[in-house]
């Protein structure tokens, strides 16, 4: 499956979403990837509204997952015969979500999840968390699930995907500076350990006062990096194989070698171990 | 704390281990190690007796925990006023493990571990693995947990010593082409996705089919190596502070923001969610 991935956009000089600009970049994006032989276009987190604008702008942005702006990419998607992955924010009754949604080629929606992990006050000012995983689903051939930004960066969460049968994260983010560690290094991690591809599409230049580091990344299941990006506006395309999946299973056996009775700290079920 | 880490020895030229040989390596690198202010020399994994030597002679070499090995490391580790992590095989009536052990500057025993995830059928053949996760100790105005090579690998033993508290894991190891990753990557997103300071000791050379990466690496809080080794017989230092585990947690609230009731998978109590 050849799949593309757009960083961007470039928000520098405009203090206020452009929802119809924003939408026209994803259909650029789309168009060039569709001519490319991409199956799949992923677009970064909150891309269709925005994303550092405040509680107030958010709430009258947001939409339900059937809404406005999954019409937009579905009849993008259809028209282009592309799948579409975008970030937007969902509407819930009173709640608000940092969500994310696959439409397939047809149109379709096919996978849907909403932010666990919320980071930072911002986050937590603007939406409500998600309570649940991603579903893994198929794909084109492959089994994906959805984490959006902060939640990569607990391990616990893809290692929840991977179980689940997963080898295919797709991860819209946000990632602001300093946290460039997080594409630089654990990117690559996540898809080693988990023997999975990891798709981490980002978001770059400036959004009051974030500075979101590019630096966008498809890692393979051994960790080599198949695209990474620079700093700017770029739409990075990888092929991923399945030969890729088996290798990588050949070479590390780490789901079969896990002990998970030794893991039940994990789940705050067991006390804090005594020290000492 | 000053640290100091030995890359080696470096096993090139004889198949069989020799025991007062490599003792003698460790006093050198103790020797060196306590002029230069180090308060603990962190040695690698199976360091007492060699690694790859065949069930057999892994059995004949096994020792208790107070044994001969203890003894020497003790001696040494009380007349130079320097603490010592070594490995070893350790005999405990039937059994043999992966063991590896602290001893303070006094020579007493303060942590004993015996690594959990045995790597492949080399290990599997010559030791039983180890039941329980290491103790979380005080050490030096530390507090220290211990790993075994492949067990660091699993993110889920590093995140547990994180939970009772660790904020130093150490962690040698034994490491071999072509598992470049995991000194190159992964032991700097333990250190950073845990802020802790992680130590990872490794071996270089050849010891019959193994070829040791080297790259031994000492990793803080914020995943920058503070030291790194290359790929022949080294000697490293870092200066480990508690200011820099007091920033890692001011810019990464990780242990907080974790969701518990979310990794539940993980412990293998909950069925393989249904996919799709």
């Amino acid at each position: 499956m050849k799949i593309a991935l757009f960083q961007g956009p470039l928000d520098t000089d405009r203090p206020l979403p452009d929802v119809d600009r924003r939408l026209q970049r994803a259909a650029d994006a789309a168009r060039q990837s569709a001519a490319a032989g991409a199956q799949l276009l992923v677009l970064p987190e909150m891309f269709a509204s925005g994303y550092n604008l405040g509680r107030e702008r958010i709430a009258e942005l947001a939409q339900p997952h059937d809404g406005g702006y999954f019409r937009a990419f579905a009849e993008l998607a259809r028209s282009l015969g592309i799948a579409i992955l975008y970030g937007y924010p969902e509407r819930d009754g009173a709640h608000v979500y940092n969500a994310a949604q696959l439409v397939d080629r047809n149109g379709t929606a096919c996978l849907h999840y909403r932010k666990t992990h919320l980071f930072g006050d911002g986050d937590r000012a603007c939406f409500t968390a998600g309570d649940a995983h991603s579903a893994v689903v198929d794909f084109e051939g492959f089994r994906v699930g959805l984490l959006i930004c902060y939640d990569v960066e607990f391990p616990e969460n893809a290692r929840h995907l991977a179980l689940a049968g997963a080898n295919l994260i797709i991860v819209p983010t946000a990632q602001m500076q300093p946290y460039r560690f997080v594409p630089e290094h654990m990117i690559a991690t996540r898809a080693f350990e988990n023997l999975a591809y990891v798709v981490y599409a980002n978001r770059c230049g400036r959004e009051g006062i974030y500075e979101y580091t590019g630096l966008s990344c498809i890692a393979a299941p051994d960790g080599r990096l198949l695209a990474q990006g620079g700093t700017g506006e770029e739409l990075l395309f990888a092929t991923l194989e399945h030969a890729e999946l088996d290798a990588a299973h050949q070479a590390n056996t780490y789901l079969a070698d896990r002990r998970p009775a030794l893991y039940q700290t994990l789940t705050g079920t067991v006390a804090r171990p005594f020290a000492k």
